[in-house]
């Protein structure tokens, strides 16, 4: 997925900072202009550039041009469901153990953020299941994992979790769907022994519900946790916390399968 | 390093907890006793179970015992300075994009828990390269890595990186030492157009020189941000965050090169 | 200040409560109307009625009506410079000890909002010694306290509080301006033995300047706090933390003075 | 209830603070020595002396001696169930607008930490009405406030809220019971037009129990918030946030009586 060339070409994606400090995610076309509110560039003029080079506006702002991470590209898919942070997606694959070879379970694949960021990380030898019970975000996400170049490392499926999945032995599964609660016997059959569960939920009685299936289905080792992150303004003599902060996004619940 | 047979056996890590909520990292020893504050186990009792299973102790104390995560095993190393936690270690990866394939150069090793986490996320393909200028630092995260079996992905290396490394086109630097401003320029020089910084300074002050010494070197989007985790106890009717929380580990400051 | 009749009579004062829960403090003036985005309701109807009655607009919305608590009228104060927020004046009543018969000086007068909280609270035998130097902070300010019916609780002074005032016993100094190192030595002449000192400061260079000021200069017990206000959103199944809250304020910085 | 003498007498409450930063809230008596593991002080040696002074030990090392402020002497009452914090008793007081001349019910006394706060701040001319179930509860919380010399500004009563009080128009409820639900209906009854209730409750299911039961009461203008205190160590080149805090106490419930 990751390519080493750093020079930028036609047809690329690249990440657009303005003088402004507005971000765009844009793909280079030859011959186009890209407009912004601090006046437009010149496609043309990137085309052969390194990533991290400047470019002036017809205004004469300055804008940074960068090929983008893998997590810059997360953050501009479209939004048609709630968003996963990537304070959150960090701490799943945290606490998850989740890395190259790892075998996961997802669902539901909303907006496919999620699922890119696990494809991502599972490369090249493990696969990502993710499961959505609505076709058009299947079919969405698979256009979009193409355009990641993640879709070899990913199976998207449709079908609502809660019927059971035909899964065995996998390492962890990362549920991200408003009744995790429904998931939680599927996902004890489809993990491995001592295999991880991760979920996410806006509210706290979702986090309730969800723990005591768990206590009640074989799982141990229960856990949740919020993550709270502030930007701090750095400018010596002017220090400070940003005033303005999200101030919730979502409750983390993990537990790990039992045997008898 | 993932194993996929679930069941123990002798001379494997084990991770018990017990029914009080300890946490241990052991040795399974055909033979020998474990001893904690709730009774022993029998060494030879786990071996031939599958992880997540449940051992009673000689005073009826029932003990999980599971095969660990990563994660887990890395909150077990013998901790000799300042400890990155899950929740930063999580961020570094979803802010760098740091992946199976990337090369990073890291500083210093200290005691090998971040060094340890970036290596087995790059597998198989990538490579961590870690800087320390004290050898025993070095010796004793080269015992860890061969341990956990993630020695063929990191190059340890003695030395102060102020000094410059022979290094081109890294993908990201995570960095954190007493004076991380002192490894800007070498990382600058290291990393590839566009490359990522990523450093971790528990106060506020380090956190400002840094960003001068990052501004004036030709890095661009710098930020700067703290993560604060809250444990919620969940129990219906109960339910509250701890009472208790950490209310501090590091700043986390992020940049990307820019190149003329 | 307080008026013990809760009746709503023309000129009082009302805090308007809209359905969608916008809010206005508003003057009752008899045969006008009040407009909102929710339709305008007739004042004249609002005569004679109890606060905390509900009043149908013109398109039908519900609208509550209130006599103000002293926190709602001080919310409303016109906002030239920063505002203090309620969380952050509770804290230093809680800390100061600030309360009925207390001599308080105060600087920067600047809206008003501080001076207005303290006058409050010190009543009736207590006093609170207001500086600012701009001339049209004071003249403003004390428009709003006769408004409030507290200027006789509080003496507003124009002057530079670092060339030293004309006190002498004070209970309290609560600091409020961009350098409060400036008025460290004056508030050490004019605090009673063992008297408290509280400053506000949005940045965390002012807060490591004025506690090395404190340390300097005859001061002890020093401390800095900042509080985290989070509002959380409560309706059975869908309860959680509102996903938008102020990161920051202000970090506080308390002393005490001590005596050779 | 505050003397304006700063000398310190026989009889005073201090409040010491060692040099390594332990607090004390000790009575002086003549002739007597006060003890702690950085040495004594003989009580005779503060006689005299002004709030502010500082003492040496038997063993060299310096004590500030101070003369209490009434939250100094509030966090060092007895406790025997759940302490109110500063900063939550601050929030109250400003959400409140509760000040000199206000009458406010409180249930349930408790340690009477909440009663003497709040009974200091109605002084002289207000009331605060005490209620617990607990008869010991009472008779402690009397004794306390007879020596804080707050006793003529609180009724404490043996008895429980749900079955009603005998008081009317009373500005603001502040209900710190663990089922504050069972007080709306009394609270509603004794509150003036617009009144205010507020409650604490550590649980989040304790909050929504009270919301629901308020909302159905004739309460309105709803809330609910947490206050997360962080402690800053300020020193240059060296400033954090403090590693370890207080990760919840309570959540504050707000509301505002309705009338029909």
């Amino acid at each position: 997925m990751q390519t080493h060339s750093q020079t930028i070409s036609d047809g690329d994606k690249i990440l657009i900072i303005t003088e402004k400090k507005k971000r765009y995610l844009v793909q280079v076309r030859d011959g186009k202009k890209f407009h912004t509110s601090e006046g437009f560039i010149e496609m043309s003029k990137v085309i052969g550039k390194l990533s991290g080079c400047s470019i002036a506006s017809n205004t004469g702002a300055r804008m940074l041009v960068f090929k983008p991470t893998i997590t810059d590209m997360l953050m501009f898919l479209p939004r048609t469901t709630q968003i996963v942070y990537p304070k959150d997606l960090g701490y799943i694959v945290a606490v998850s153990g989740i890395g190259p070879g790892s075998v996961v379970l997802e669902a539901g694949t909303g907006t496919g953020v999620l699922a890119a960021f696990l494809a991502n990380l599972v490369r090249p030898s493990g696969r990502v299941y993710s499961y959505d019970i609505k076709p058009e975000n299947i079919q969405s996400a698979a256009v979009k994992l193409r355009a990641l170049g993640l879709d070899e490392f990913i199976e998207l499926k449709h079908g609502d979790i809660s019927a059971g999945v035909d899964l065995k032995d996998i390492d962890a599964a990362v549920i991200d769907i408003p009744e995790p609660w429904t998931a939680v016997k599927t996902c004890r059959e489809a993990l491995k022994p001592g295999g991880v569960w991760v979920s996410l939920s806006p509210t706290i009685e979702q986090v309730v519900q969800t723990f005591e299936a768990l206590d009640e289905s074989g799982y141990a080792d229960l856990s949740c946790v919020e993550l709270l992150l502030r930007n701090i303004r750095v400018k010596r003599g002017m220090t400070r916390p940003e005033f303005l902060m999200r101030g919730h996004t979502a409750y983390i619940v993990t537990a790990r399968k039992t045997v008898d």
